[in-house]
């Protein structure tokens, strides 16, 4: 499988929401790395556990509260940079029978393929 | 930084589609790994570059056609498990003025995170 | 309720930010408007002006905290129904280089139609 | 315009596959209107009912390639407009196990809604 997952962060401690964060500046050319730069950062500063993916970034949490108010500065970023609009994109998994994180998701979906 | 980022795809060609895929089933439990895990391997069969994180599957095409192909072979193949409903979401980020990668997307801004 | 249909926001203060809200239960069958309904009620304990369409709910607010607030409302009513875990996504269209509303994001793309 | 309100797809067979597209084109100004009526334009040429939301296009289709011809051509019809890249989403509701339809789907979220 050519796939990956990020050995980085093996020491987690189980948490509960997983969050997918992506923002899409309009008008600001179709280059947008430098402006989304901000976001992250924005995720470090804060001490977030991330990961970038080629199409979103990942991050976990342990309540919904923390998940928008960290989606909220990296939003936020984004317009102190100059940018007129975007398009911001969030999504939840919010699961509250089992213990989990942004590994163990991962890694359990690898062996189910793995098994096939 | 704490972000991963995939060296096993270093020698991809460059490739203009790049494709986010989710595939959520209705009424099957709260665990999916085992469903989902079909669609992966339908990836897998078709020598689909992918990587999975923890939010979604992302892949790469040249073409928005091959794009659309391999998501309906991949959402099929959950049907196929006798899951009666899902909700499938496919984003494709389709540039024509660069060539890049699912690689190239990443480093790039990492690269644009690290200047901050 | 008092949601819906476009002429009866016609008197909405134009406001900045349109929110787009979808919840998927996971685990509750395939028939889920029963639980849904809980979070639609949210929107209408809150007084926000909302529109149900076949695929998600879209409503506005004059700010990003006040559309955060809402999404939270509305998601944990879902779990307050013994919902176990759900994939919730919001997707915000943040503009601030020029007042609209719901009613005129709709109305402009129609006569932008009309004129092809 | 055939489109959008509810009433007027009174007659629709029921049908199974329900579609959300959204098309955000990167570096064209914070105003896509114009370029956007291409993609809805070409629902229209084939004849596909379709709903215009605040924040996305949903129609529905009897089959998952069905579906994805007509995002494709959707998707083309704005890169013939001279845009260098777009960010195009599209969220697949497939249903296996009951018949229904945009409306009936909308329809009966109302109707539990008015229950609680």
């Amino acid at each position: 499988m050519k796939s990956i997952y990020p050995t980085e962060y093996a020491l987690t401690p189980e948490m509960r929401i997983i969050v997918e964060l992506s923002i899409v500046p309009l008008g600001e050319g179709t280059s947008v790395s430098n402006i989304l730069a901000y976001a992250i950062k924005e995720l470090e500063k804060k001490g977030v556990k991330y990961e970038l993916t080629p199409m979103c970034t990942v991050f976990e949490t342990d309540s919904v509260e923390e998940a928008l108010n960290i989606v909220k500065a990296a939003h936020e970023a984004v317009f102190k940079q100059g940018v007129k609009r975007t398009v911001t994109t969030v999504k939840l998994d919010d699961r509250r029978d089992a213990e989990r994180s942004m590994r163990s998701k991962v890694d359990s979906l690898k062996k189910a393929v793995e098994k096939l």
